[in-house]
Formats: C-alpha cells, structure tokens, sequence
C-alpha cells in the first residue's frame, strides 16, 4: 500500500530517494522515540518542537501539555502540521566535499491535526504512547488521574499526506574521483541504549519491556 | 554569555528545563549532525526537513541543494525559520504514565535565515559542514567544482534567538507512587559508531578525523 502522491509530499530534488510506502513509513514511526512537529504559530512564523509519538493505524498520535503553546493553537478546527521523523543511521565520507552525506530513514507527514477530546480514544492514544517505552509498559505503570489526564493534550493527525526517504549504502563519488588518495567510507551509527539504572527504592528487577529501548534485559 | 528572552523562547510550561546560556547551545549544536529546519512554505503550510549544519561564531549554517524548495524560497530577504536540534539521551520509565519523559538535550533557534551569496563566505561555510564530519575532513576530500558550488546552497541564520532545554536525572514520580511495585528508572541512549566501513577500491587507513563522529580509529 502506497500514499498518494501531493504537491507537498514530492521534491524538486532527489526524487529517487522519496517513497511513498506505508509499510516502510510505518516501521520508521515505529522505531523513533522522538518526532519534530512544525506548525505555523499565531504570529505567523514557524515552530518545530521535539515531541513523544504513537502510531495506532493510520493515526500519528503526539504528546503534549495542554499549557504547550502547538496545543493550545490546536484547538478549534485543528491545526496544520509538518511531523518529521528522522533516524540517522550513518555518515557518508566521500572523496569530494560534494558527496558528503548521511545514511538516514525519514518520515515527513503533513495534515491538519486535531486536539483528541474523546475520551476513550485519549486513553488509547496515551496507553500507547505509553507502551512505545516497552510493549507492557502501560499494564505496568499506573494509569493517570482525572488532573493528570486534564493536564495532558494529544494530537492525532490522520496519516493521509506522507513521504519516506531513505539514503542506504556508501558513497557515491565521480567516477573520475576514484583514484584520489583520501578515505571514503561510512561509519554507521545506532542509537544504542546502555544498562537501564533503576530509580532509588526500585526493588523490582528491570522488566522485559524494556526491550523496546532496546535494552538488554533478563526476561 | 547568555541569548535574550523572548516571546518566542519562553515557554507557557517547564520553564524550569529552559535556558539562554550561548555555550550549552553551542555545545548542542557542534555534537549534534542533524537539524530540523522548519519554515512555513508559499502555501503557508509548515514544513519540517532534516539536514546537517555546521556552526561558526554566532551564525548556523544549514546545507541544501539550490533545487530544494527551502533554498529556492529562501531568496530575497531571508526566510523565516525555526531550527530545531535534539539530542536524545535516554528514556524515563516512571511509575506513572503521567511522569513518562525523556532525558534530551535541545536547542531552538528562531530567526531570518538568507541564502549565503557571497563566495568565500560560502566556501568557508562549507568546508566547516564538512569539517563536522572530523576537523581535519575538508583537507582531506576534494573540494568542490564551480559547477558544484553552483548545485550547493547554504543558508546563514544569526544565532540571536535561541533557547535550551535540556532533560537529565531520573523519573519525578509523585511521593505516594514511590511504593508502588512497577519498575522505574531510565534507559539511557547514545548515538555510537560502528567500525568504520571503507568505500570499494580505498586503500588509505581510516583517518584520525573519523573521531568527530566518534569511530574509534587508531592514528
């Protein structure tokens, strides 16, 4: 299955990287702890904040405070939004400054998000933001309190509008620079998680969901 | 040294992780490999791309192609942006959903970004983004065609409108959680390096350089 191609979701350059695969969108969501939302404030300039995500479906589902000005402006009939998801996965070192690059897995999904207010479906989209720490986690941590839940906002935008773009491989120098004398190459990089450290007074061994991060753990 | 406080660097909420001090943004900035540059599109929608920068003194340079839509309507008098960097540190399992949170390290950079025109402005621009792969990395690749330069756009924004935010320690439950039976603490996360990986046909020793992006190469 396949997103549509639109205006904002095709590029006047380097069209063999972008794609238009769910599945491939998916698992790019899926994998990043972290998406970048962009939005247009009120004064007319833009904004990208770091933020926590879900995915449940079709629907990117993000987290914020309802003090959060993204939130605030998302009230009423929602408010257009730019998610960018990014995994760096290595540097590209070529022969000519030209060709430096990177190796990376990114998700751009435009639409218009909406301040979820059903409150069946904010406890979903929360139980699985929650979850994305560790397939389990929300069965494992206790759920929020009416304030708590008051205190928290959740955006949902509809994944309709959505390019993937992936660089993989080494460098791609002029064939006439291949011979020149400097090193080319990648060096891969991984967000790679270390020994969970448990909280003081935390007599519970570290759960097999923790796993999510990554983490070795005994399960 | 400290960035002033504005309308759009100030938070409705956790002023408290909010900061102004000029060298914990440059720290961010010079570890980090990725931006997201966010702008608000002739359409008047956001939009949100991933790319590298590199830092010199108080401007931010961010690399593009001429051809990219960012580039192309950053001409004229500048293009607004918002330039966002995070750096992921880790993962905070609380005992609440509620206290769910990430360790981070992120910089916000607000302002009116233009196309760097003059040559050796440019060039020197340049050979620092590439520079950001390994000090030491412009002298050792080639450096670009006029053809190349003519394909290679850089923004330039004045770095006058910046805040911090950064997120260390452990879970911030509520006192009458710390009983609870579920497992908190924090799984920390760090960009690592594999070994570096050399292009077909490279018979050079991966360089001292290659340690900017932390490969362990010996020199």
């Amino acid at each position: 299955m396949t997103y549509p191609r639109t205006d904002r979701t095709t590029s006047l350059r380097v069209p063999e990287k972008l794609g238009y695969d769910v599945e491939a969108a998916n698992a790019i969501l899926d994998e990043a702890h972290v998406c970048h939302v962009g939005y247009v404030a009120a004064d007319g300039l833009p904004r990208v904040l770091p933020t926590v995500h879900a995915r449940l479906g079709d629907v990117l589902y993000v987290h914020g405070s309802t003090g959060s000005r993204a939130m605030l402006e998302g009230r009423g009939d929602g408010l257009d939004v730019c998610v960018t998801v990014t995994l760096l996965d290595g540097l590209i070192y070529s022969r000519a400054w030209f060709h430096h690059s990177a190796n990376y897995r990114c998700v751009i999904a435009h639409g218009k998000a909406r301040l979820v207010s059903d409150a069946e479906e904010k406890w979903t989209a929360l139980e699985r933001i929650v979850d994305t720490y560790g397939d389990g986690r929300a069965a494992a941590s206790r759920p929020p309190t009416p304030k708590e839940l008051a205190q928290t906002a959740v955006l949902a935008l509809p994944l309709t509008e959505v390019s993937v773009k992936v660089r993989t491989g080494g460098p791609k120098d002029e064939p006439e620079d291949l011979d020149l004398p400097y090193w080319a190459g990648v060096v891969p990089l991984s967000l790679t998680p270390g020994a969970p450290v448990a909280d003081e007074g935390v007599t519970a061994a570290p759960p097999a969901h923790l796993a999510r991060a990554g983490a070795t753990v005994q399960s």
